[in-house]
């Protein structure tokens, strides 16, 4: 090792992710798609393998002064079967390793294992391997998880075509909406320990925030109406980040328009309660699990009327570059603010 | 959650793991094998798919103090190989995540990587994803290997027999003697910064703890003569331990003889020279990576040559227990004394 030091908030996240990208060699057949996508992709016999995994961190992804074992356990399944979602697979098993300090009794871990069996269950994914170890610190959760399809049904990031209709499911920004209250009410809390939290007005956003849902429904929805989106990823990280990777993978731009993009009433209300531009939130809020994709025109009729399927916007040429076109017709250049973990 | 605290303390890893597990169901045709053996194994059309995971943390399963990065990287792949190699099946894909504070520089994760990389390449698998996040503590890698086998070809833990041979590769004990000496080693710079650690004469053993190999050589050598074990698994947490696991899973029992136990002279010598007993270390020494398997006695004329596996005892009945037949030819019970991380 050189005497250099540069420090990874120089490359950032995603930086970081490239640079050590641009060293991994693919040897293996076997290996149909690697590093770059919601989920690797391997052969297997008559059908591939989708594998994805998460490392979840207390203090960094969840609190555990607000965040219930339960439901922790619940979202370290949720989100690994989100990104088996996105590849347009069925998740069929899940591992879980945990490390754990003395704090934790065996009442706390299976609290904790009370969430991760119902999202199996939730899910039809079977638990099948797992590592468990003593941690110094807080609580650590890595969950692999693998999927099944045929390959013909997979959706990469990469497959948008120019014309293709930008799709999303569900309502957008409620979960950072649901952090903010959480925050806050956490704050209150420590300020003064008598104080009784008030989330009841706020169920919807922090429920998302504590135990989103993953949209398998819509997969098998998609599966029954025989659509097959031409690219498709989970929101992760925020919807305009999100529409920066397909149009990078894909190689297209992409124009959304700012009435077209689903919000949650309580979404919208506490965001302005906490003085949050909605439409920010809906762009650039992180965790809400639901699914970005593109379909080919020709598949629009078989989605048109479902109710839980937003067409935002279309692809375009990739010199046209990535625009919202807001509520007064003006267009104005997306930026990718997705969350920065570093 | 009851009111009620017990300490994970109280049921041990072990008790901890099989409490967790009493409450797993399978849901799916493909999932061949669950919890319970050193891989997963799932259905993958013309053959199978092992899948094995393994969570390491900084101060509990390496110490950056004496353990180089380079040599972290390529042991976390190698303990996910080696449980691949258990399951006698050939690893293909790995995903890699870790969690790094502020204190890790781009150059200490360059590091990392190229220890990562190296044994990707070592061991012929590709790094298909994973996961990288801020972490508040130490490093945490987390990193789950597939293999691929024939069903037919596959290894558990559950099918040694009455009469079948015990073997074991390599030489035992050195990886525990190799952390005695980092650990003298590191108290005696921690008292004395200005004395350099002395450790030429110990790089048997400290390289056996620092970069252990999984052995896949031997697995192909297995092939390559036409031996499937009828029983196997990785020497992870200790000889005596792994036969109970063995014994245990088949519902069998075992003898075993001190003088065939192999011991590697510098393994030995550093033994005595801390005050350990060598066969102690031998039998319940950790992390050596070396395979534990039995074969039906018609293959021994195939391996009976073989430099590098010794025959170190026989499956019995059940209720003739777990012995270890001293030089002096008495038989004392094997106690199972693994490593305990709780």
């Amino acid at each position: 090792m050189s005497n250099k030091r540069t420090e990874i908030s120089e490359l950032g996240e995603f930086g970081l992710i490239d640079h050590l990208n641009s060293q991994v060699r693919i040897k293996n057949t076997s290996t149909i798609k690697g590093i770059g996508d919601d989920a690797a992709v391997i052969e297997a016999g008559d059908h591939v393998k989708v594998v994805t995994t998460d490392l979840l961190l207390e203090g960094v992804h969840f609190d555990l002064s607000y965040a219930p074992l339960t439901h922790v356990g619940f979202k370290a399944v949720a989100v690994n079967v989100s990104d088996v979602a996105a590849m347009n697979a069925i998740p069929k098993q899940i591992t879980v390793s945990i490390a754990l300090s003395n704090r934790f009794s065996v009442e706390a871990v299976d609290a904790l294992y009370e969430g991760i069996n119902a999202a199996c269950e939730h899910y039809g994914v079977d638990l099948v391997g797992g590592d468990t170890t003593a941690s110094r610190g807080g609580l650590i959760i890595s969950v692999t998880a693998i999927g099944e399809a045929k390959k013909e049904q997979l959706s990469y990031r990469s497959g948008a075509k120019v014309n293709d209709i930008l799709c999303v499911t569900g309502d957008l920004g409620a979960a950072l909406v649901g952090l903010q209250i959480l925050e806050r009410e956490k704050q209150v809390y420590l300020a003064n320990p008598d104080m009784k939290p008030d989330l009841e007005k706020y169920t919807v956003v922090t429920s998302r925030q504590l135990k989103p849902d993953a949209r398998m429904d819509i997969i098998h929805e998609l599966r029954d109406l025989g659509v097959v989106p031409t690219s498709m990823m989970d929101v992760s990280d925020g919807l305009a980040s999100e529409i920066f990777h397909i149009c990078k993978a894909s190689q297209v731009g992409a124009t959304i328009y700012e009435d077209k993009l689903p919000i949650d009433k309580q979404t919208f209300d506490t965001a302005v309660e906490l003085n949050l531009d909605p439409i920010t939130c809906v762009l650039n809020g992180g965790e809400d699990y639901e699914l970005l994709f593109t379909i080919d025109q020709k598949d629009f009729a078989k989605l048109e009327k479902h109710p839980d399927i937003h067409f935002i916007g279309h692809i375009t040429k990739p010199e046209e570059g990535k625009y919202l076109v807001t509520k007064s017709g003006t267009a104005v250049q997306l930026k990718a603010q997705g969350w920065k973990h570093f």
